[in-house]
Order: C-alpha cells, then structure tokens, then sequence
C-alpha cells in the first residue's frame, strides 16, 4: 500500500499556504486491536482547517508540526481489528490528508449508509457541513416562517445548506457572495430570492434593498466588514449566528471593528457562537434528515473536486481565496 | 401648585450636560377624562436617560427639544379623572423632572403596594433597576448554582441588584467597580465574593484571580475596554448580559474595539441585549420577588439621594462622572 500524506511543516500566521505543506511517503500502520485500516477515497478541505492549524486558542489543540493534517475523509475499511467494522464498510472521519490511515474505531464519525447517493456527500452536505447548517440555523435561529434569513458564504459548503434549509422552514433567504458566478449560482441553484456580491458599492444598499424589514436570522461565516455591514440591518429580536470568521485572515494579532454592543441592545438582538463538535449527538437525525432533503430535490450542492493528493497543500488557501464553487474535495 | 419643570435645551452629542437643561415653571394642566395629576416626591436619574435624548437609532424616540425631561417619577395621585385611580394613591410612572405632571392614566407603571418599604424603592430596586436585574439575568442569564457571574457597575442600581440575586441563585458573584470605596461597597454591603477596581493596571489579572474557571455569565452595563478584557475570560457556554453601554460616551461617532466573534464561536458563547420594557408583563410578579428579597434582608440597596429640582440638571451628568453611590434620585 503505497501511501503519501501530507504533513504540516510550518505554522503560518494566517491562513496556510502551499509552502507550508510537504507531501511525503509514509508507512501504513499495522493496526492494533480496536484499530481499523481506512484507504481513503475522499479528502475534505475546510476553512476551519485555519483554526486548527492556528496556535491561537481554538476549540481543540493545533495540529502539531511534521503530522499528518487533520482532515475528515470519507473511504472504506480495508483491515479491521475492531468488532464494529468490517472490510468493505464504507466509513467517514478523521483520517487526515493521506491515502491510507490507521487510526482507532472512534476516529470514524459515522459510518455511510446512504448507499443510493455518492459517498462523497459525507463530507459535505451529508457531512459536518449540511449538519452544522442544518443544527446551527435550527438550534441557534429557530427560524419562523416569513423571517428573513441573510446568508454570509452563501454560496459555499455550509452557507448553500442554511439559505436552503431555511427556505424549507418557510423563510425568505437572501445571501451574499463574492463575485457575480457565485451570486448566479445562489440564485439559480440555491433558492435565494435575491443574493449580491459584497465586493460592490452598493453592498449596503442591496442588503436594505432585500431586507426591507431587517434581518431576522444572520447565518454568519465571515465575521468582519461583511458582518459589520449587517449588523446595522438587524431586525428586533435578530439572531446571528456566529458559524466562522473566513474573512479574518489571523487573529494572532487580533482585529478590531465597529462595536456590537449597542445593536444588540437597541435591537435585542442575540449572536451566539457554534461549533458542531458539541452536538454530535443530534448528527446521526440530521444526516438522516438531510438525505430525505436531498432525494427529494429540495437540497442542492455543489462539489469542487480536485484530482490527487498533490492538489491537498494548495487546497485550502485557494479556499480562502474563494476559488472554489461548492464544496471543495480532493478526490484520491 | 407651583410647578418646576426640567426643560430639554439642547441635544448634545454626547453626554447631557446641566446647560443643557433649564428649570422652569410651566403651569399644571387640568386633567381631561382619562388623565391624572401626580405631585412627585422622588424623581429618577438613569444611565439610560444618555439614550433618550441623543438621535441616534434608540429603542424609543428622542426626547423633543423643549419639552419635560422624560424621566421615571414616584409620588401621589391630587388629582384623578380616571377610573382606576384615586386621590392619596401612591404611584409610579413616567411623570418626566417636574413637580407636577398632568399624564394619562397608561403613564402609570404600577401602583405602588409595598406600604411597608420607602416609597423611593419604587425608582430603584423595586423599579426598573430591580427589575432589569432581575429579569435579564434569570431570562438570559439563566443563572446555575455554583456559577461565576462578573457583574460590571457592580455597585450601582441596576448592578447591585444583579450581584446578589444572582447570589440567592447560588452562583459566586465577582464585581467590577470605578474606585476603592465603591469597590468596598461591593465587598461589604453587597456581598460579592471578590470585587475589583477596572482603573487599575492589574484589572485582567484580577479577573483571572477571581475568576480562575473563567465567566459563565457576564452581566454588562458598560461595554468599552472594560468589557473588551472581560470576553477574553468567557468559559465555555458564556452568556453575555448586554444591558447597558455606560463606559461608551457617544454612538454618534460609532467607536471601535476589538472584535468579539472569535471569542463567541471558540466560546460557544452567548451575547444578548436586554431592554425591561419588552417585559413589561412579568414586572409586577418580579417587583412581589424584588420587595420579598428586600424584607428578608438578602436584597439590599444604597440610594444616592439629592434634593430639590435644582439638583436635576446636572445630575445625568454626575452620575456618568461616576460620583454617585447606590441609587441616584432626586427628593422634591
């Protein structure tokens, strides 16, 4: 089993490039018992990778220098040593930027059981992202129907899911992209009933333009001039959601911007931070749930696939340079 | 009946100063059906008064140039043409900085029950001080026994209030306080567990002192540099009580500071704006709790008391200079 991984070399400031990355061979471990083999078909890559890169505090320990980066993959088992797998199950978890990994059974999330749709949902809209979308807007908006849902990211892995999912709730969604092709594709694919790119003049203007009556729900990804542009539409009663903040490129020197304070009190508003990572016991429902979704047409995606291992260093700063349209994998 | 009026002169960017007000007499208006005329015996001087008057996006309209300075006032019933209300009732309402007010019976907050307690509570801890406190900290704080609560203005009205009932909640409650003798006043009267001046250079390490698990509930009614340290000190699951922005002079120039989504997303965290009269429903059962706590003697209170209408103008002024201890009211 030949396998190449790749291995984090430097730990950059802000968000990681190429350099930073080295891919080299490694030795397929022999598994332990309660361990499993897993040769991965799928590889994720995540804007939250910044933060588990970064030293800064984060909510799990950085990726340590000359290890494998972490990563959820999606492939199946080849050799198992734990009762609950077997060779041939199709599995996604924490496997890392690599072809082959050893790790223990509690590695794996879950294993894939929608076998009518492909296995490389599991790391999208069937995987942390349609499940943080799905339980963020859910257990932190509680969306109403006729509220106006405003969507940072819109277009991407995790932002595409929220506008839809708050469409089926009955709310009116509108999202900001950057870019015409990704306000195109928020309009056509995703359902927004209006949707502009936050890189014009008339940002401010378009967002009172579709929020007449303010913004009920914020389903953030961006945080900074984006948000603090939004802020300033909040409805009474808003809720934002703090989902990631892909438009800080570091906060190892921590960045300043207008202050919330008083919109949150004039507007009674609520904002409130989200990590998965603490709701994996409502995952298996929501996966469930987002796979009715899918099959029935009412939830779309897009996947941006990049071809071999040798695609992973560069992966994830072109993210961050908002290359990608959908959801970006590495297919191995 | 002479009648002394505290006129509005001007709206000052700022923080209204005492030429900003005049003191004139205005005459005491008959009252039509459905009005009544109270002669106050206390008026009330609040922080959010900063708010009333400046144009800025509020949550109720500006105070008109002019006109009676909108003020919360208790005192009794001379004079009625309303049902409800008879000669020789005690009440409390919004009868604005003057001796006499002709006002609609709606301007009645509540007839004040509590015959065996001053009368001035009504404008402090069994007003909406009292009830803020109360309310906010239980409907967004949801306080758990054994919890940190960092209280900011620990030793004035509203914050007093929230240190010890947060304290019948069971949590330990720490204060932060301008000066030595207010911080004094949290340690011996109202029963914080530590408390600590914000105008010294050790300010973040006494939060990590008193603090050492880090804040579960922040109860804020400053925002500015003070809150900025304490975000940097939220566990897990924080939940941010924004009830006042005292330490911000002006939103005119909207100022900056350091940005709090990553501290609420790595948080989970929680930030929310609390405003009492969205709550106007639950304010009679929790003034019944409020007047309880105070008889048994574990709800206690400081008023600063200052006499004569005279005293009005540059009493907002004061108490944003931070020279008053307890309670700011004004005896007639």
């Amino acid at each position: 089993m030949n396998n190449r991984a790749v291995i984090l070399r430097n730990r950059p400031p802000g968000i990681a490039q190429a350099e930073d990355f080295v891919i080299k061979n490694v030795d397929v471990a022999a598994p332990k018992a309660g361990e499993i083999v897993v040769r991965n078909a799928f590889l994720s890559v995540e804007p939250a990778m910044r933060g588990w890169i970064a030293d800064a505090g984060n909510y799990s320990a950085p990726v340590a220098i000359g290890s494998v980066m972490r990563a959820l993959a999606v492939g199946h088992v080849v050799e198992s040593r734990d009762g609950d797998y077997r060779e041939g199950d199709a599995v996604a978890g924490w496997f890392g930027w690599q072809n082959y990994a050893t790790v223990k059974a509690d590695a794996v999330v879950r294993k894939v059981k929608e076998t009518d749709l492909p296995i490389s949902l599991s790391l999208g809209v069937l995987g942390i992202n349609g499940v943080t979308a799905h339980l963020a807007l859910t257990l932190i908006g509680k969306p109403q129907a006729g509220e106006t849902v405003l969507v940072s990211t819109a277009a991407g892995a995790v932002g595409s899911a929220a506008g839809q999912i708050a469409r089926i709730f009955g709310c009116r969604t509108v999202g900001i992209a950057g870019g015409p092709e990704k306000v195109k594709l928020c309009l056509k694919e995703f359902g927004y009933e209006a949707a502009f790119d936050y890189r014009t003049d008339n940002f401010e203007s378009d967002i009172t333009t579709a929020c007449p009556d303010g913004v009920d729900i914020y389903f953030d990804n961006t945080a900074g001039p984006i948000s603090d542009t939004v802020y300033r539409h909040l409805a009474r009663g808003a809720r934002v959601i703090v989902c990631g903040t892909a438009s800080v490129p570091s906060w190892a020197q921590w960045p300043t911007g207008p202050r919330v304070e008083r919109h949150l009190l004039v507007k009674r508003a609520r904002m409130q931070g989200f990590i998965i990572f603490d709701h994996m016991d409502l995952y298996e429902e929501s996966v469930g749930q987002l796979a009715n979704w899918v099959r029935e047409g009412k939830l779309r995606y897009r996947e941006d696939i990049l071809d071999g291992i040798e695609a992973c260093p560069d992966a994830l700063a072109g993210l961050y340079r908002g290359e990608n349209f959908g959801k970006r994998l590495i297919r191995l």
